[in-house]
């Protein structure tokens, strides 16, 4: 017998019910008689039948989907922290729906208005508009208005006026960590490169650098300095551009683990030995192990990280509470790239 | 007023209709009047009522429901490929559900649970037992009987006994394409490293190799011929077994990228210049451009073969077949690590 094609209008053929009695058993009703139940159940069970999911939801809210959007899976920042929340969801019963947003504000809009159709238990949002220094007004509207329905976690950014469980790495402390190692060298000439103006964490590590050099008595060199975006390609051109000054810092700080590889094959293709420099990434992202010189950067821990997201969904689910902010300190992964002057 | 717990109890209510009645019009039963139809679509519209998806798909199968199985999407081989799809799934109005099975065969059944009692339009499975050379009883019969309900796209994989769509690269080419360069560059003494028996994409290369070997005239050598598994860390151990031999190869076949990335470390380990061996790689995963030397490898063509799966998934969802064999030829990308001797 072809099983693909059972329905409820099959189940409630055989067993002599209606179909509305068949969807009553599966959406738990309590207007259906013990025995028609058991029957309907029994019918069930001899057509090897998998009652739809969607069916035991029909009337609620899907407790158990959590939805997960981010810029890019194959960017390893993302992949660890989803991989590791997806796991975990898992062990619990949860369903997780990724979507990439490309870092795109209107696909992050359909992707909101689908979890909110969808009425998710939360979503988890990561990147593009909530990294936003100054996100637009309807950027902020609609996440007030998904908010009012279904509650939102940031993860590593944060939006002004939006009121949503908001956890992020400690990205001063981070920048602090970095700034001491290299002083501890012996480095007083300290370049940042890569990342863009405004988006939020590029900003913010570069303040906090500009501050923490000040309390070390350094100075900051605005030409040291160099925005570019936070691909390997653009730290390729940030390098490059770095590299045009005449005077040159010895130790070189990355907005992000990518850029410092995209500078190292910068060094590579002019032949300038990469060990002239000391360089620092921010995220500790799988390849920074396999690059050479194995990268010196900062850890975001992931664990705890990704044990706060959880604590979180498990307390918006729960019914306990939407969240709040909290600030996940960091932790300095010293390799080869950072040697003493 | 709270928008958030809405239900098509709230909506019967107001709309003094049955909550049967509700539900009819949410599954677009025949049995409602239009009259009663306008008078609960206008309550909706009123309440502000998302209706829950699942609803509108009561009683029939997720058309644009897409199960998508991986082991691990923190590795960029799958990341690669998932995030394609699900970009061009995503355009087309599918929904993609992505589950990592850690290649753990008791996590896979569950996935498949899910899936099919999601009755989801199909699966798209990649890794785990569909690469097994010798996969269980169990194994084959949960697949066999999976596919009476949900028809299955293996991505590099295949079961014997099975038949499902099967889209796969063509391994032996890519492994041609890479003796064909070595000999171009003057060597005749190569080794393989990485994978472990009885996981088919290992063992399919090793017999292609030998059998191009010999195409060649040139000698296999066992001791150049390490198994071990097919991360960093195992590339490591297989690079380091085989560096305790007499008599090395030339070059080196990784089984894949990551395994390369592990002898890099081990020759740097043990001050081995990189430079003594040439490299090649397979499957051209994005660091392997950032390693240094940068790796030659074999590029899957992961446009043709997405494109391939995305072609199998709409002729799925359209009825018009359940797709068959596909086999996608490789292309060698040459860069810095393989060199004339």
């Amino acid at each position: 017998m072809n099983l693909k094609n059972i329905t409820i209008y099959d189940i409630a053929k055989d067993a002599n019910v209606s179909p509305t009695t068949v969807s009553r058993v599966l959406t738990g009703s309590p207007l259906v008689k013990e025995s028609t139940r058991q029957k309907v159940l029994a019918k069930m069970k001899e057509l090897d039948f998998s009652p739809n999911e969607a069916a035991r939801r029909l009337t609620k809210p899907q407790a158990n989907l959590i939805g997960f959007i981010l810029p890019e899976i194959t960017n390893p920042f993302f992949s660890q922290i989803y991989m590791e929340v997806e796991k975990r969801a898992f062990e619990k019963g949860y369903t997780i729906l990724l979507r990439n947003s490309m870092s795109n504000s209107n696909l992050e809009s359909t992707h909101l208005r689908e979890f909110t159709e969808r009425r998710a238990a939360c979503i988890v949002f990561m990147g593009g508009r909530i990294n936003k220094t100054n996100p637009t007004d309807a950027e902020i509207n609609e996440m007030q208005d998904v908010l009012t329905r279904v509650p939102i976690i940031m993860v590593n950014g944060k939006m002004k006026g939006v009121k949503s469980a908001n956890i992020r790495t400690n990205e001063e402390e981070g920048i602090r960590s970095i700034v001491e190692h290299l002083v501890s060298l012996g480095h007083k000439k300290i370049g940042l490169i890569g990342g863009a103006k405004g988006i939020f964490p590029a900003d913010n590590k570069i303040i906090s650098f500009k501050r923490i050099l000040k309390d070390y008595d350094l100075e900051f060199n605005q030409d040291w300095q160099i925005f570019s975006d936070f691909t390997v390609e653009s730290g390729r051109e940030a390098m490059k551009k770095l590299l045009e000054n005449k005077s040159l810092p010895t130790a070189i700080i990355g907005i992000n683990d990518l850029i410092i590889y995209g500078a190292y094959k910068e060094c590579r293709d002019q032949n300038i030995p990469i060990e002239k420099f000391s360089f620092v990434g921010f995220d500790d992202i799988y390849p920074s192990d396999i690059v050479y010189p194995s990268l010196t950067t900062v850890n975001h821990n992931y664990d705890v990280l990704v044990n706060e997201v959880m604590r979180t969904i498990d307390s918006i689910v729960s019914g306990k509470g939407k969240g709040k902010g909290k600030i996940i300190n960091t932790q300095l992964v010293i390799r080869e790239s950072t040697k003493e002057l």
